[in-house]
């Protein structure tokens, strides 16, 4: 099984530790996923990093050592060694040039740097810039650099990168997930809320109309969903719907550009990334393409880049 | 003392119950304040509603049964009985016209109703429609026809009204300070943020500019907190000041009328009215008078309106 590997990759947040084990022709031929997030695995003293990572490799099906490449938290102050972020604007020459390499021990391991929007009101990400790689990897349009796209990553906090050519424009971050959150756990809004697993989709389109029509922001647009209900104008089983179509529909109306209807490309967790194209669709915008496999898609195309798997993919490519 | 009192008057909410006797003149002689507010009464049984009433009496001095007006929350569904809500646009009038009577220990109690906009982002209040005839008792602009003032009410969800004479025309509930504690208790921008007491007023003020400089709603901002934090930009003291120098700069925005700026007053707590009047001063916006007897004055305004001590007020207009 692993007598063709190249790669082993990771994408190491705050809450979880991906591992993905690549064969020479740059497809996943096995992988492991563990809540070893950086957050966790810090508290538990100085070994335990290099324990998580060694656990990752066997768990992903690695036999012998790998060239191993990491993106995410890894790369913080909290993580394993901070690897200083990238300016945008920046390509994919910038990110591989500032990979910090680390002793482990089963060979070096290479931390990729996170990005940084310094603008006036300044985004970071690390381990986002490497799904907007894999994205770009696969994009058609990529390259071209009369085009500008919008690349989002849907999440507790959604990042809005701009993209053009190959290179990253701007990012924005956006807190629409974790306020939902905090909403239907914790605010007056609960208390008339269902449980409920269905999205009203009628519902959720409706609401990102209302956000359109408002000509307000989400704070004061969010009581309608207790009000709407006090008045039976929405049923409990509804009002999360709702909620989500109003915060979703005020986030793309922020980061929708004057003129065309932007094109853009979602990638992330399938049943939000729908959600977005949903509203997406209610406002005008484009069918947007939605991908699943952004981040081992561009952990590999960085690591073939930064000349970890270089002879291997002039194989693969012959 | 209780000699000369002729009403007893209560801003009956969720979480607390504030009562006030007052003397022939119109003056508050005797008060009292306990968290005795129907949510908490509610659950002690069918007594309890009565009880906390005579216990609120007592307190605040009073020695004999007296006329008995009520605001708030205990005219919901949650509270004593059902007042239904007034439609908007509505005077002083119809709210006394629809007060609903029901017995109580020491006599009859009278309970106002809230208020409703049904429009297409609905509202409701309970009590705060008591504040804004308080404002009106005393403004030299009120009951001019031709002027269009806001009246806003700052707190967990902050009530917009729209006046115009003594007629309210329209109103908005903002759920501002509700996200503001959520996320500073339990979000991502807690775990950067010292807790601190002072209001870092530049930071404050530069936050509201922000927030008009970015174009955008509070959901796509708020994470500058953050960001702003990680590249040494804002120190853990003043995150707490930022945030709600967006917060109330967002809301504030989306209340502007297009045109000139608006002519406003606020009534409530103090040290937040004062935020909202920073802010104000940040857009452009007048000076706003500051009323923090509202709720009080409005409730002895509309006793007399209904006849529950017209004969004293007319003495004491001699």
């Amino acid at each position: 099984m692993s007598s063709t590997d190249v790669l082993l990759a990771l994408d190491w947040g705050t809450s979880s530790l991906r591992a993905y084990r690549f064969g020479a022709d740059g497809r996943v031929v096995g992988s492991s996923s563990s809540d070893d997030g950086v957050g966790a695995v810090h508290d538990r003293g100085p070994r335990a990093l290099r324990d998580a990572l060694a656990r990752a490799a066997r768990r992903a099906g690695a036999t012998r050592p790998l060239p191993t490449l990491a993106c995410g938290m890894v790369g913080s102050r909290q993580g394993w060694v901070e690897v200083p972020y990238v300016s945008v604007p920046a390509d994919l020459a910038t990110l591989t040039d500032r990979i910090t390499v680390v002793p482990a021990d089963e060979g070096p391991l290479h931390i990729l740097p996170g990005m940084v929007d310094e603008g006036s009101l300044p985004s970071v990400m690390r381990g986002e810039e490497t799904q907007v790689v894999g994205v770009l990897d696969r994009a058609r349009w990529a390259g071209s650099e009369s085009i500008e796209q919008l690349i989002v990553l849907p999440g507790t906090h959604t990042k809005w990168v701009t993209v053009r050519g190959r290179s990253l424009q701007s990012i924005a971050t956006t807190m629409t997930g974790e306020v939902y959150a905090l909403l239907r756990r914790s605010s007056i809004l609960a208390a008339t809320m269902t449980t409920t697993t269905a999205l009203h989709r009628e519902v959720f389109e409706s609401a990102v109309r209302l956000a359109r029509s408002s000509g307000v922001g989400a704070t004061s647009t969010i009581f309608s969903t207790r009000s709407l209900g006090l008045l039976d104008r929405l049923p409990p089983e509804a009002q999360a719907a709702h909620l989500s179509g109003l915060l979703i529909g005020h986030e793309l109306l922020d980061h929708q550009p004057p003129g065309d209807p932007p094109a853009w490309t979602l990638a992330g967790e399938e049943a939000l990334c729908r959600r977005y194209a949903c509203a997406g669709e209610v406002l005008g915008w484009p069918t947007p393409t939605i991908r699943a496999d952004a981040a081992p898609r561009g952990l590999w195309r960085l690591a073939t880049a930064a000349g970890l798997v270089r002879l291997v993919e002039e194989e693969a490519h012959e």
